[in-house]
C-alpha cells in the first residue's frame, strides 16, 4: 500500500504520537523532575506512562526533489485500537486520563475513529503466537482432528448436556439428521457436511452447517485457510507500519520523542525492558537513526536563537530570519496541511510541522558553510551531533539522553535535598537560601525539593547554619 | 429541567448503565465464580470492576395514566465524563477494556458524545471540597486578600523572574503602567483595574487586565461569582440527576442491576465500603427500592416460563402468553424506542425494556388476584418478595443479594475442592466423577475447580478414594 512506498522513496520520516494519557501516578512536576537521573527518568515514565494507549500515529515521509529543489511530502494519520483478534487473543487494558482526553477533545479529536475504525496491532510475541496457533490448527485439521478450542482431546466420553439445553440439542440433531436424509434422495453424488461457525456484525455467533459435494468442500476449506491468513496479517496490521520504518534504517525525526519512541516499543515491539541500557539497545534495533527537534533547537547554535522550544512556537519562530521556511510540496492525493491553519495534536499535523522544524534548522547549519549551502541533506555530517539524543523533559543539567553510549553524568554536590511544611511555596524557598544568591528549586512533593545552589562550597555553610 | 419533573412525577423509574469495562483482572468466569460467597463477589467486583467508568447512564420513568390504563415513558441517555472542573479537581483516570469497547463500537456506541460533550460529575466529598475552596476564595476576596492559588500569603519577598522571562515581564509592566498615565488624563472619574484569568476554547490561557470604574467593577465581580455558582453546579452535573433519584425514594428497577449499583455509588457518591454490610447500608440509603428484573425473571412463578434470562431473550419470551405486551406511550419530545429495532445496549433502551419486562411480570401476577387485575401498581403487596434483591451472577445456589438483611447461606459440604494439570477441561471432571452422577463445576483457574456432587454423603466416598 501507498505507505510502504512512501517510506521506500523518502529522504527522512518525521513522527507523532498521541496518547489516551501521560501519568498514572505522580502528577507531571513529579514525574519530571529536574533532578532525575536518566535511570530514574525511565524507570517512572515505564512504570507511569505505559498503561496508556497509544492511539494516533502520525507519519510524513520527506523525500528531496534535487531538480525543484524541494521536498515532496507523504502524510499518514493513523487510528490504532487493539481490537481483539479472537477469543483467544489478548483483551488489553488502558488507561484514560480525563485530562489529557479532554485536551485531545478539546482540540477537535475523533475518538470513534480510534474506537471504532482503528487499525488493531499484535507484538512481536502476540503475532508469534497467533501464527503457531493458526500453524496447529492447520496441521490438526490435515490429520483430521477436531479444532482443539472447540473439542478437547482428552474428553472421551460424551459431552455433558445441562437439563435445560436438552430439549434445543436434540432439536438440531434432527434437524442436522435431516439433512442426511433429504439428501440421499435428491444429491446422487458424495456429499459432506461443512461446518462453520459464522459471526454476525452484532457479534452473535452461529454454527452453520451447509450439504457440500466434495469438491465444493475442499475450495471452501481453502477458502477459509487464504481468509485466514489474511486476517492474520490484518490483525498484526498496524505493527507492519512499524516494522518498514524500522527496516528502512531512514532517520526518523520526531519533537521531544522519547515518550513516543517508549510507546511505539511497548506497543508494537515487546515489553519495555527494565534496565535502561537495555531500552537504549532495543530502541537502536528498532530505530537505528533518531532525531529530536526539541533537543537540536535547544542546542547551540539554535539555542541561543530559540527561546521557547514547544513545537508550535519552534514553528513560528523557524518561519522569521536567520531561518528560512523550507520549499515543501504535499504529493498528489495526500493530505494537505497549512501550518497558517494550525491544527497541532493531530498527530499527522504534528508529524508535518516536525519535519518542517528539522528541514529550517539543517538548512540554517548550512549557512556557516564555505560556500554557504541552501539544502543540507539528512545524511549530511552536520547533522550527526544531533543524532540518537532524546530531549529529557525538565532535567535541568542533563540536557538529553544518549541512545549510543554512556548518559551525562554532571556534579550534583551543589544540590540539597530539603524538607519543609506542606504550606510551602516557591518563593518560601527562595526566602529561605536568599543569602546564597541564585537557585534552582525540583519540587518533588509537596513536602520536599531539591535546591541547587549556584556554588559548591556553599553547601558547607547551609550544613553548618543547620547543625546550629 | 425536564429529568427532574419526570422524576417526580414518576410511578417507577428503570435505569442501566454502560461501562468502560468489566473485569480489569480475572477473566469473567473467574470473576464470577460458581461458589462465591456473597462477600467473595463483592470484593473481586469492588477489586476488579470499579476503576472502569460507568460512561452511559439510561433512565426511564414511567408514570402510570388510569384513564387511559397506560404507561406514559420518559426516556433519558446521559453520556457521562469526568471533565475535570479545575486545574485543582481530580484528574480522574479509568481504565477501558478493548473487548467492551469493541462491543459497543460495533452496537453503534457514539465515543465523541462521551469524551467531547460528556456530562462531568462529582462525588460528595468532591463537592464538598470544591464548595469550600470556593467559600475560601470568596472570604478572602472580601478581605482584600489576594487569591491563594496565584500568590501564597506566605510569600513576603518579591517574585523570583526567570532571567529569559525578564523581557517579557518589564514589557508588561511598561503597558500596565501605560494604562494607568493614560487614564489619568482621560478618565475623570476614579477608577480601578480589573484583572481576570481567561481560557480560549484550544486551553490557551491568558491574563486579561482592564480599566474599570468603581461600579464596573462591583458588577463584574458580582457577575464571577454567579458564574462561579453555575460553573459548581455545572460540576456537580450528573450526580444532581442521582441525587434526585435518590430523594425520591421511588422503585428503580434494572436488569442484573448489581454492578449498576455499585458503580453509581462509587462514581457519584463515595468510594465503595470495604465490608458488604456498610454497602448493603449505603446503597439502601441511596435507592430505597430496588427490583432486580433478572432476579425476578428467575424466581416462580417466572422461572418454569422463562427458559432465559437475559434481557433481550426476556424482552421476547414476555411478548408471548401467558404474558401480555403492556400499554405503553412515550411521552411527547422523548426518543420513541421501538422494541421490533432492537437498540440493545444503548442504556436509554436497556432501561425502557427493563421497564416494559417489569410492567408485563408485575401484571402477570395480577392474574392470580380473584377477580383477577390487569393493572398492578409497582407499590402492590404482590412486589415485596421482589424488592431488594439483587441478582447474583452465576452463583449456584445463592440466587440474589439481599439488600436488607444476612444472605442465605447454603451448606456446601458437597462441594469439593479439586486441582488437576492445566490441560484438563471440564469433560475431564466429567469422567473423573462419573461414578457419583451428576456434578457441577465451577473453574476457579487454569488448575484448579469446585466440583459440587449431587449427594452429600458422596463426598466421604471421594475422599476415602482420595486416600488410598
Amino acid at each position: 500500500i501507498a505507505v510502504y512506498s512512501a517510506i521506500d522513496e523518502a529522504d527522512f520520516l518525521a513522527i507523532d504520537g498521541e496518547f489516551s494519557g501521560i501519568s498514572d501516578g505522580p502528577n507531571v512536576s513529579a514525574l519530571t523532575n529536574g533532578m532525575d537521573t536518566p535511570e530514574e527518568r525511565y524507570a517512572k515514565l515505564k512504570k507511569h506512562s505505559m498503561d496508556f494507549l497509544l492511539f494516533q500515529f502520525g507519519l510524513c515521509t520527506f523525500k528531496y526533489d534535487t531538480e525543484a529543489s524541494k521536498y515532496i511530502i507523504k502524510c499518514f494519520n493513523f487510528y490504532i485500537f487493539p481490537k481483539p483478534f479472537n477469543r483467544a487473543s489478548p483483551d488489553i487494558k488502558f488507561i484514560c486520563q480525563s485530562s489529557s482526553i479532554d485536551f485531545l477533545a478539546s482540540q477537535g479529536f475523533d475518538f470513534n475513529k480510534v474506537f471504532r475504525h482503528g487499525i488493531p496491532y499484535l507484538n512481536q510475541e502476540e503475532e508469534g503466537r497467533v501464527r503457531e496457533q493458526a500453524e496447529e490448527r492447520r496441521n490438526q485439521q490435515a490429520n483430521g482432528a477436531a479444532t482443539p478450542s472447540y473439542i478437547s482431546p482428552s474428553s472421551k466420553g460424551p459431552a455433558h448436556v445441562p437439563e435445560e439445553h436438552k430439549d434445543f440439542i436434540s432439536r438440531v440433531i434432527e434437524k442436522v439428521d435431516g439433512l442426511f436424509t433429504n439428501s440421499e434422495k435428491t444429491y446422487p453424488t458424495f456429499f459432506g457436511l461443512h461446518v462453520e461457525t459464522i459471526e454476525t456484525e452484532k457479534k452473535e455467533r452461529y454454527i452453520q452447517i451447509s450439504k457440500v459435494d466434495d469438491d465444493e468442500r475442499k475450495r471452501r476449506e481453502q477458502q477459509k485457510l487464504e481468509k485466514e491468513q489474511e486476517e492474520l496479517n490484518d490483525a498484526v496490521g498496524f505493527s507492519r507500519v512499524i516494522h518498514a520504518i524500522s527496516k528502512s534504517g531512514k532517520l526518523v525525526v520526531g519533537h521531544n520523542m522519547l515518550l513516543d519512541v517508549m510507546h511505539t516499543i511497548h506497543q508494537f515491539y515487546c515489553p519495555l525492558p527494565q534496565d535502561l541500557q537495555d531500552f537504549k539497545e532495543v530502541s537502536m534495533c528498532v530505530f537505528p537513526r533518531l532525531l529530536d527537534t526539541k533537543l537540536m533547537s535547544s542546542t547551540q547554535p539554535f539555542k541561543d536563537l530559540i527561546p521557547i522550544t514547544s513545537l508550535a512556537e519552534l514553528e513560528r519562530r523557524l518561519k522569521l530570519a536567520p531561518f528560512k521556511s523550507p520549499k515543501v510540496e504535499t504529493a498528489e492525493g495526500f493530505p494537505r496541511y497549512d501550518t497558517a491553519q494550525e491544527q497541532l495534536h493531530e498527530a499527522g499535523y504534528d508529524a508535518y510541522i516536525t519535519g518542517l522544524c528539522f528541514i529550517s534548522m539543517a538548512n540554517y547549519l548550512g549557512s556557516f558553510l564555505t560556500p554557504p549551502k541552501a539544502h543540507i541533506s539528512p545524511r549530511s555530517k552536520l547533522m550527526e551531533p544531533f543524532f540518537n539524543k532524546l530531549f529529557l523533559m525538565r532535567i535541568i543539567d542533563i540536557p538529553y539522553l544518549n541512545m549510543t553510549g554512556p548518559d551525562l553524568r554532571p556534579k550534583r554536590d551543589h544540590v540539597l535535598y530539603v524538607t519543609f511544611p506542606k504550606e510551602w511555596k516557591t518563593s518560601d524557598l527562595y526566602q529561605l537560601f536568599s543569602a546564597f544568591g541564585n537557585i534552582q528549586v525540583s519540587w518533588i512533593d509537596d513536602t520536599s525539593a531539591f535546591v541547587s545552589l549556584s556554588q559548591t562550597d556553599q553547601v558547607q555553610i547551609v550544613l553548618l547554619q543547620a547543625e546550629r
